[in-house]
């Protein structure tokens, strides 16, 4: 997997890669050329076996200011519908690339995380917060809907229909209690103890098994608007799959030597 | 809009429409009249644009006591299976209504909201309630199913599915703190603050941006039953559309002459 | 409805049908034959009239281990495939007979209740727990996806995504707090309460009204992927069903007599 890119930091270690971000002097905004970079890393991302968990870092104390007002909005004010289609598919399939890559994502959210950069918290799988985070879905503040990337089908099942009217209508921050109480942080920590926190958890998730939790990941998504029954029978399908990986049969002899598991992928 | 309505009361100021139920006496029953007059308002709504944002208001220390046990109750325990489903289609038919409006409803809980007071609570968008707030949603009390204008679909997705199976199985009334807690009540407040905190927030969202506040609301709907990837390439559309409005430009002129915008709603 | 089963405890008092896995020295976990009895008893009661209620019941201080280690995990890692997916769809139709079976499932949660056993707590349709309540979906622990019986589906609608997300990346146990603040379990109380609180609740679904809950638990299921406008029109049609019934004039007949109403369950 890359970790030589151009528009935002990356460094893979011990089947980590750690993603975030640049240009800490105005809170890490998007930019055309990173959202196109990052759609294009997590795509890879699905075909790649050497990396098994992806932390996505905040950076000198925020995680994201969003879409640059002047990189990005002043020129889509003066786009004609088909560059603009073009322009919100592309943040788009940053989301459906983050969601189909198969390995977990842990966003690691620090102070600023506004407008695209909430939807790519939004977008991962697990959250670690500090008390100073700040999470605004807000695009109403720049005359615009709430339905961006994903935010009005992704955020109710997050934290529910009720409080996702109230943060996409108002365009407010939430704060991170109310983040953890809601369900969209998984945990809150010390500023200092973020990264770690963050490692700690991609860590344990990348000692594996790395084909089962590919599976769980793809199944979060799959079912998402299956019916109860179609849902089951895709399970029953997808972990009978998991059933003839080598890493359920280390996991059962494991156990009965009285070890600890040594899961391999496959 | 019209608000000269004659079975449940309605002012409109400064586009923001106030609407309750009437009778306090009898803790504003719903009737067979309100109900019909409710759809064929909200259903108007839909094409109006003086309204920015409805306030669904208690009246006289409640919200509402449902479907009024002599006025409809007794009726539909004598009507045959044509007659009780073109009624139970014009409950429902209300909160489609409420659903498709196109502009954001707060409902100002205080006191009893019970019933199908509960439901037109629950098929708000935002709602604010009071520490007196009983929600109780009693059809099992009433010999009937919990599945009432929707709430088998929508409660779930506002306080999940287990939560829901306690109100619906028990009929039990949720208090003012377990709905904060659960994600049914945006905000409690003292009952004399609660007028007052819904026309806040009203007006808020009157402020706009009002066409993407009628996306946003159209897409929370729209979505409801979507895949992951069919609500991006929805989203991708609907925000493409909002880009080309001028609210969009308004909001980024402004931000570069360090203003407030001033959103006009087209 | 028989009561006499083999391979797990049952009893049925009063319309009361009281199950529990058995071999508490092993923490009562899960067998092929349990497995299989569980699924054809849930099935039969879906034509039975006489249960209204059912209590999964812990058994010696805890709810279930799942599927035991020596006798199916062994015997798993062993299997063709088409011997694999003849058991995942055995386990699936477990849940789906549950989720079928038309009466309120109240899972009573007392010390381990793991893998399999979790998921048994998680496709009933109300929980309460003991603060000893460990639930861990653990599925990941022993090499396989957290997709097992439908806890991708179920559980996000439960406690939401990202909190699911933790629960079967990490397998680890979810407290009696987290189960309580996230509305996994809708009550905790202590240990000896355990019993009482169970039946209680039990005892005031058993008095109805029956067919209502039936007809409930039906839409809370059938409603699962539906669009709003369907899942509405689809309530406009259970409800009219329902307010044929005999129940729902007893109801009527009893507020107006000012008496408590005693329903028949038709």
């Amino acid at each position: 997997m890359n970790a030589d890119t151009t528009h935002f930091n990356c460094s893979i270690t011990d089947g980590i890669a750690t993603i975030s971000l640049d240009r800490p002097d105005r809170k890490n905004p998007l930019t055309f050329d990173s959202y196109a970079e990052l759609r294009d890393w997590f795509r890879d991302l699905h075909y790649d076996d050497d990396v098994k968990a992806v932390v996505f870092a905040s950076n000198g104390g925020n995680f994201s200011s969003g879409g640059d007002v002047h990189d990005i909005i002043g020129p889509l004010t003066k786009m004609n519908m088909k560059e603009l289609l073009r322009f919100t598919r592309m943040t788009g399939d940053l989301v459906k690339a983050m969601v189909n890559c198969g390995k977990p994502i842990i966003a690691a959210i620090d102070g600023i995380c506004v407008g695209a950069g909430a939807i790519i918290a939004m977008a991962s799988d697990l959250r670690i917060a500090t008390p100073e985070a700040k999470v605004a879905f807000l695009f109403t503040r720049v005359g615009l809907a709430g339905c961006d990337m994903g935010a009005c089908a992704i955020l109710p099942r997050i934290i529910g229909q009720g409080r996702t009217a109230d943060l996409l209508y108002t365009g407010r921050s939430m704060s991170a209690d109310e983040g953890a109480a809601w369900g969209f942080h998984n945990k809150v920590v010390p500023a200092e103890e973020l990264d770690g926190a963050a490692l700690k958890l991609a860590e344990q998730i990348a000692a594996g098994p790395n084909f089962g939790h590919m599976i769980t990941k793809t199944m979060l998504a799959q079912e998402w608007s299956m019916s109860i029954e179609q849902a089951i029978e895709a399970e029953a399908q997808a972990q009978a799959i998991c059933m003839q990986t080598g890493d359920f049969e280390r996991a059962y002899r494991a156990f009965v030597a009285k070890e600890r598991p040594v899961f391999e992928g496959d």
